[in-house]
């Protein structure tokens, strides 16, 4: 193109199932590999993919935005329904934002302080993921939960902190649904 | 909340016809305020809201992303379908992502050089915005065009430069459907 200072415009489809046409980078999280992230320990027989993310990745620079969808499938471990591993943004004050697709689930939020909230996510959920609250997903539903996200291109992802410290609440399946409950694993600060 | 430097999560839900629940903010543009973008005058007889855009504003800063969604009627001014003012982000360099949520249509771009491309827009459509593209929806269908979109907080707004310029090409409908013509008005650098 004329001027080289500007990528080149693009475009794809998010299908139903949440893939992408063309297909561009795709990342799959079994879950022998992130077992370790549920309450009780996996049974190996059980292995499968947990959730699959469709990237468009851009230059990571501040003046770009990633975007990807992912699709989460339904499951538990145990009484705990299947999520994603969660993280902050290597560079803490970047945003991020969700818009669901498809399924029914609940965006989990916490800061390293140990706050923590819930949002509920379905079909239309535009929900708002400011800098500092790291964020995972869990899959309450009986179909896939897929959800669009964009975020500032230069956030990068610190995945370390929440493996080490655990999230301050877990989402469980309970008598009458979804519950959100204490971590009692969790060894981030008490609030 | 403990951590002051980070904002507070948020949740708005996107409806079918693209507004938000809980309502944020609401702008609006008639025909008779902005029917100088079309290549011929519209009548003031006509008047009507061609678009509007439901807004979910954060902090103007790089870290953050500005959200909305824009509701694009369905119409013509003579052959040129109903479409958006169209702009540059103040700051050239800042990307911003669309995701088609339901209709049809045609998202044209523009450099300051006068290059373009487009593309077309329907549910389920990402498209890539990137840095120093003036952007602008035409609406092809017979209902609304709707879609979601995201951009670096900072980006800022100029509406002024297309104002001035116009775009190089327009959406027309043709014998066989929507079709892509110069703008025999365009006031920027002949590529």
């Amino acid at each position: 193109m004329d001027d080289p200072r500007w990528l080149e415009p693009f475009s794809t489809q998010v299908e139903p199932d949440g893939s992408l046409t063309p297909e561009r980078l795709i990342g799959e999280q079994w879950l022998s590999a992130i077992g370790g992230i549920f309450e009780t320990t996996p049974d190996d027989a059980d292995d499968q993919v947990v959730y699959r993310v469709y990237s468009m990745p851009v230059p990571e620079t501040g003046s770009e935005l990633q975007t990807c969808t992912t699709v989460l499938e339904p499951g538990r471990v145990g009484r705990e329904y299947f999520m994603t591993k969660g993280h902050f943004h290597a560079q803490r004050d970047r945003s991020e934002v969700y818009l669901g697709l498809s399924g029914e689930g609940l965006l989990l939020l916490a800061t390293e302080a140990g706050e923590h909230r819930v949002v509920e996510m379905r079909q239309g959920t535009v929900a708002y993921v400011p800098g500092g609250w790291a964020h995972r997903s869990a899959n309450t539903g009986d179909g896939p939960l897929i959800f669009f996200a964009a975020y500032v291109g230069d956030a990068g992802h610190d995945y370390g902190t929440v493996a080490i410290q655990g999230f301050p609440i877990r989402a469980v399946e309970g008598p009458e649904g979804p519950r959100i409950v204490p971590n009692p694993s969790y060894r981030g600060p008490s609030t």
